[in-house]
């Protein structure tokens, strides 16, 4: 496989060209196809992006006649009929059916510029600069949100100081038996606590960077209580694992709160095309018009494929009742490693269809997806310490792929464990304690 | 023309949109045409993103081919045909002509994007945090790019104070006779002038957003040596004006000057598709990998138009004659409307297809452009007090419909000014100066 | 008693005078005389300047003869005779006998200049902006020391964000069964928790102005420990609780820990005269010449006192054997209080002659103090809502006023708490458990 | 001269020590006398702290009848005698005959708490952090004042990025012919200049430390101006240049200006003992109580030998014409030098007895301080580059010993340009222009 021009030109920032080093050039589905024609099924699923597949036949019809009838592609913030189609099928789709009034700015199509226009319109609306992020959060790396990205790789690139975010502990950071929110009631209600009172928390309901850690339903609720005790917004960064990932569109839907914005990108556009977007409470769509821009914030190729995946995947819910099967296959295949292989301190985790298989030690999981890679998997790691298996299939996979590729990460792990793999047609037949 | 769920759904942050109330549905070349079926003439070109037009025959076909064709849309960073092509091609037909050996750094899709990797990258080079900005810089409004960024509009909505960049007086800014980078060698030579060490200068070489502010080549030459000097580095923001918008693929290139970081955006993909690219001199590619990333780093189908844009357009140096000419047609017909309507008191100022008719009393910019878009030209005001209107029709533009824009600009200038349009006839024959 | 111009003339700032508003006219060991003549029981010695009690004349006879024969009085950094004497003074009395090769640093006279000395060292050694501070901790009110200062009412009075500290919870912060260091060591050692790696920890062995925290030794320990491991650098700010006020010159001696850096001011001088020092080890020397500056870090009277006082107190263990004794005496009639009056739940801590009795209603606290003072006995409130009553009377109090300070005190809880005292004979002679 | 002590035992921070190596033990007026009793005559005077001379008489007999009689020594900021008359007499002869009715604000003993204090007022008052500093601007070291002093040696020490303040060119900072708050209004008028609206300006009418560089009375006038049209608060630095320094009590009397707010130290205590004040205008008097203190705010024993300054020196206007008849001499001296010595290229400049005189070669200055010790004249040099030698006599020396003193500056330049000395006694002939 020729990487060279990949070596000779591209910058040394280049990641997962490292971790698979192929030339991909089709994809389809669940299934990317290199220059050779080695197909790998894709457990990656560009980190959240692709939970409708690879080229989702639906959305690609609509696209191509979009584009074939001289369609408006870049439209800045102007008004387009793909845009007000759009808006249209959102609020019908998705807010209206979960009684939400949010209101939607289009912020520049990645993930990173929506958690900038969050994080400027709690601090406006708050008039205090200070927010609360947690340990091991990821909300991007431009200076803003970068401040409120816990991992030292990405500050450390920063050049420069990062001010403005105070790290509060997620759910689970100090142990079973500790409330964490207990923590940060403690510190917001003391005068004296040195930490500046904040705008806003922002939180991921699973971190997904951070190495799949799932805050409890019960957490969510004591941050929320917290926020509104305090008078803080609450942030939810939904952009990994909302559009269904976590099981409903918005992954805090069975949590019960109604966080004051929240952010959605990755796969909201359904096709991997960048897309982003903003959702506020309407008090607080105090924005000036114009005060935050960008160039590509009207993609409007974009809009198309995000409207055609609700009409899809969305009108009814249909769709939330298959990830929960796939879930459950996901989960019931975890425990089997988990407690199959104890050689390998295993444990796994995770909410829908984001799920992680965790080990001791931190350099197994790295050879586990090197190895499956070599069999034909994508899958990445994550976690401070790359110390987490993650496993995001598209969700729209079928189950016998899935199952194909689940094999696979256990003869992976069988096989850089040195054991020989235990009962794998098992994995079929256990039993699910339901969604996890 | 019903924007009844723009008005009801959008956040009021929304801008363009009320500047130009009409839903667009479709658009090619130079026109855009709404739902009612109305055309405009563009003179915007999606802020400069859409240098060849809108839906570009030849671009299209590519890009329909590949989607078609179920190629990697969405691919992170990791290797795919498209990107491999397309770095051949940007290799083959822009660097290695102009001799220029830069790597390249896809940072994620947008502008602003790119402007933070190559602040974070100049910090980390020099480890120093500061950075010189320049009088009405406009560089994106993600919290780093934000902080070079000269309009309080952009700088109060961060709801937090913005540090690490010094901003110093742009080509011109303190009058004719005075050599702004005087001032700047000045306070660097000066260990007590209070300006910490840069560890980069970044300028944009006619200035966009900030109003058409154009730099002398001279005083290029002049700010490149003083970096050299102070042991800075050099960035050139060349995502407004760059990709033949200022008459050379880089609008550096005929200052004589080699920065060390560009930044290319808006145009690089030629159909309006998100995309960004950072260059860097290869000694200064410090990166680690991974230490800056984002989603749509890797958007291909971006890559496929950007590739096929670079092979229609830039294989040869006719391009850039057309560019010529038509700026020519330009110039004049804004000198003929400075001359033309002295009570308008007029100026204009530009270089290639980027260029301004500037008033002394803002009020009539605004009023120029909205009278303009009634009579079926899109063009837009920048500026600090949105004092000039900016003219940035597409690249592409046959003559006819160049010169049918300027006609209503000039009737639209006569129409705010209460008087009648002098000799319009007169536009075509003057005798240009050359390229301004 | 006619405070009519310092209402008149003086800033609203002024606090003191608002607790205690009679006018000074004299003083003397633990005794204060307004102008009317009416005298009161010092048990605030200029919030722990006064160790030695008010013109103490072995430290009065010294500096009149210094002042009648033209000792140099101001001297920057000058060498003079006095600074001389008292460096060879304090390296033969106070460094030696303890082992320390401390260097001394003098960087302006008052506590805050020396903290921020300390605090720029270690960034400059470490290369590391952020430091690690403490809940409730206070270390001047100057920008950079105010960063590492942890009540909001003098954050909020900057009129910006603070920056570069990072707050952590003090020891008990979390309640007694939480080692609030493991809580660092784990956000230390985790690349993704968000803290950026510190140049230090600042730290209080007992905070005064927070509340008379105490810090276990082991606690102490535990910190000098994780920052060895975190190559980070251990500052104790000894400002108040230094020169003797804890038991032991330095507040940390029993405590078995080597700070890296240390500093002093308050009782240093030993006569209430502003002055300040640096210790820092001599490897961590790293000051260009100049570096940090100060009018009046010579200030030449200061220098003549303090070492008169170290003459004085320090050339035995003496000295500490009263402070125990005292220490005793008053941490006995705490308890008394503590348990004789339960309708006031209050509880008391402490260590050496920094005592405190708590509230668990805030109010309590203000109005014993109030009630005190119209007794004749002058005694501060400190901690995050005022909760505790402070008791800071001179080390060099006989022990029948100290008696009588105490009693007062007691007498004024109850006529706060409406009852009759309790059995106030007894304070005298219940045993007491050592030094606390 | 033993200084081995100093050598092994005090940081390496020390400065003065290094340009006047040996051991002060007396100084009388503007006599200082070292340990072997050679004598020097004194134009350091403490770097502006003994405008009355070392132990003035006068103030030296009230100081030490206050201490015998057992005055508070220490008071924090409670009411006493010595603050009360202190209040009393500055009122009456220094804010009354002036016009002015300035709150008073003590806000700890040294020149640095002064600028921190001003600073956070007027960020509260204006709820803006940035402030306007100048270019060689010098403020103090602390954490805020620091942010807004000029030089790279203090700014490098602090180990983090400094923000906040907004440095623009002082007066003559950029040639005769231009203006500098031409331009300082140019960046605040215009909303793209990338200068943050700032809170106030801070201004030096003599700079110091920064080379002893004169604001002419028209463009303080112009500052202020544009303060008010600004919104801004004007904040006049009167801690080196106040107290007489510049000819009359306030630098700023005869520019005719009405500061915000003024600070003063180094002088206003009169006997060198460490004292600052913060002067506001009443409506700016936002302050908490207590929301910013300081231990050694309440130093007592300078407020007493500050009210005798006052009475002995200020309650006629004789004062002031002493002072301007030795300006004068000072200056027609060192005109002298510059015409005389034309090999040196020197130039003099200064403002009533803050005087200096400056060579082209850096070099030169510092050598001529160096032969001035050796010849028995205590002088220390400036400037960024310390290529000023900054003349700062008592304002109470005798003429006779001034002209000892220009003499021996006068012959040490001789000496280091390695010619003879021209005509000496045409030194007391010269006549003069008037104040400089």
């Amino acid at each position: 496989m020729n990487l060279e021009i990949f070596e000779r030109l591209e910058s040394e920032v280049r990641g997962y060209i490292r971790s698979f080093p192929v030339v991909f050039a089709k994809a389809q589905g669940a299934t990317l196809t290199d220059e050779e024609g080695r197909q790998y099924i894709d457990f990656f699923a560009g980190a959240g992006t692709l939970n409708y597949g690879h080229n989702n036949p639906a959305l690609k019809r609509r696209l191509l006649e979009y584009i074939e009838a001289d369609g408006v592609v870049h439209g800045l913030d102007m008004a387009t009929v793909a845009k007000k189609e759009f808006l249209e099928t959102f609020e019908r789709l998705i807010l209206r059916p979960r009684g939400f009034d949010y209101k939607i700015q289009f912020p520049g199509p990645t993930g990173t510029n929506a958690v900038e226009a969050a994080l400027k319109l709690a601090r406006q609306l708050k008039g205090r600069p200070n927010v609360i992020s947690f340990t091991n959060g990821f909300h991007g790396v431009s200076g803003g949100s970068l401040a409120a990205t816990g991992n030292a790789k990405f500050r450390g690139a920063a050049g420069m100081p990062l001010a403005n975010a105070t790290f509060m502990p997620y759910d689970g950071y100090l142990g079973e038996g500790m409330d964490t929110t207990a923590y940060l009631e403690r510190v917001l209600a003391d005068r004296s606590s040195g930490v500046e009172a904040p705008a806003a928390a922002i939180v991921e309901t699973v971190q997904g960077e951070g190495g799949v850690n799932v805050a409890s339903f019960r957490w969510l609720r004591a941050l929320e209580q917290l926020c509104r005790r305090h008078d803080m917004l609450l942030i939810v960064d939904d952009i990994q694992v909302g559009c269904g990932r976590a099981g409903t569109f918005f992954s805090f839907e069975n949590a019960g709160i109604a966080p004051d914005i929240v952010t959605l990108s990755k796969s909201i556009s359904g096709f991997g095309l960048p897309m982003s977007l903003v959702l506020m409470k309407p008090q607080y769509d105090i924005w000036a018009p114009g005060a935050h821009n960008g160039t590509f914030r009207g993609n409007n190729l974009a809009f198309v494929t995000a409207r055609s995946a609700l009409q899809q995947y969305w009108a009814t819910r249909e769709f939330e009742d298959t990830i929960r099967r796939k879930a459950n296959i996901m989960g019931s295949c975890l425990e089997h490693i988990v407690r199959g292989y104890p050689q390998g301190r295993f444990a796994a985790r995770g909410r829908g269809m984001i799920q992680a298989l965790t080990a001791e030690n931190p350099e197994l999981a790295g050879r586990i997806a090197a190895r499956a890679f070599e069999a034909g998997l994508v899958v990445e790691t994550s976690g401070s310490q790359d110390q987490v298996v993650k496993l995001l299939p598209p969700l729209t996979i079928d189950e016998p792929l899935l199952r194909r590729g689940l094999e696979i990460l256990e003869r992976s792990a069988a096989d850089v464990l040195g054991v020989s793999r235990t009962e794998p047609e098992k994995i079929r037949f256990i039993n699910f304690r339901g969604v996890r």
